[in-house]
C-alpha cells in the first residue's frame, strides 16, 4: 500500500533553524556552511532556506559576512511554522466529495454541510497541527541540551566558532 | 514545495466501511457493487477491500451471495484502523539521523536518546493518531444522519435494497 511521508526537507529545515538558534548575536551562517555542517545537498537545502526566508522564519543579510539567522526569537518559531513552509498548509486528507458520485448522488447544491468523514479526518489533523504549534525552537533547544551527546555539542560549537572566525579574515 | 498527501484510497475505504455499516444483518455487497456505488475504479478498490479483509476490518464470504461485510461492530472499528491498512503504520516524519552526519557527528553508540526533533515530530503524530483512534464508524454513522442530504440517504437505501434483491433472483 502507499505510505504518507513528509519531505526530508522538513527534517533538514528544523535542524537548520534549531542550529541557527544557537548563533551568537549579530552573526549569520551561509547556506553553503549549513549544507556542509549537516552534510546535505547544497542546492536542495538552499531552496528550503529561501522559502524559510520568504516566510520570515529566517532573515538573510547580504555582504561579505552575510548569511542566514533566525527572523524571530526561538520561542516565537513553532515546528508548525517550519513544517508549513516545507510541506504547505494543505491537509493530508483530501476530500474528493465522493458523496457526489454514483447512484445516490444528489444535486451539488444539497451538500450544505462538509462530509462527516472529511470533517473527522481534518479534526484529527488539527490535533497534529496544535501539537506542532505548541512546540517551539526554544523547546527543541532545551531538549537538545539533554539529548544531544555532550561531545557533539562541543564539536558543533567549535565548528561554529571556526566558521564565523574564518569569515572575519 | 512538496505536499504530504494521504492516498485517495483512505477516502474510499472509509466511505465503503461506513456504507457497509448500514447493511442489513446477514447481507453482503460485492466489491464490484461497491465500486459501482462510489463510482471508483474497481480493480483499485478491490485491492483496498482485500487489505481491509486481511486486517479483519472486513469479512468476505464466498458463494453466489458472497461479498463484503464489516468484520467487527461499527463501534469497534476506528478511523485509525482503516487509515493504517491503507497508509501503513509508519510515521509521516522519517528521521534520517542527520545528527550522525557532518563535522559534529560522534560515534553512533553515543546517540542513546532519540533525536529531540524526531521525538517532538512523532509526539505530534501521536496526537493525530489518538484523534483518529477515538472516532469510530458508529460516530461517522451518527454524523451522517445529520450531514448526508436526506434524499441521498433514501437513494442509497433504495440502491442497497435493489442490489441485495437482484442477487436473490
Amino acid at each position: 500500500m502507499s505510505a504518507m511521508r513528509m519531505s526530508e526537507g522538513v527534517e533538514w529545515a528544523i535542524h537548520c533553524c534549531s542550529f541557527l538558534a544557537s548563533l551568537p548575536e549579530g552573526e549569520t551562517l551561509t547556506g553553503a556552511s549549513l549544507a556542509e555542517f549537516f552534510d546535505v545537498p547544497r542546492a536542495y537545502l538552499l531552496k528550503h532556506l529561501q522559502a524559510l526566508g520568504r516566510a520570515g522564519i529566517l532573515e538573510s543579510t547580504s555582504g561579505p559576512r552575510g548569511g542566514y539567522r533566525l527572523g524571530r526569537r526561538p520561542a516565537d518559531i513553532s515546528l508548525l511554522d517550519i513544517v508549513e513552509v516545507i510541506e504547505g498548509g494543505q491537509p493530508a486528507f483530501r476530500c474528493s466529495e465522493i458523496r457526489g458520485r454514483g447512484p445516490s448522488a444528489v444535486d451539488a447544491s444539497e451538500y450544505s454541510l462538509v462530509c462527516g468523514i472529511a470533517a473527522a479526518m481534518w479534526q484529527a489533523e488539527e490535533a497534529w497541527r496544535a501539537a506542532l504549534a505548541a512546540t517551539t525552537l526554544a523547546d527543541i533547544g532545551r531538549m537538545g541540551s539533554r539529548e544531544v551527546p555532550r561531545r557533539q555539542r562541543e564539536l558543533a560549537r567549535e565548528w561554529m566558532e571556526h566558521t564565523i572566525a574564518a569569515r572575519r579574515r
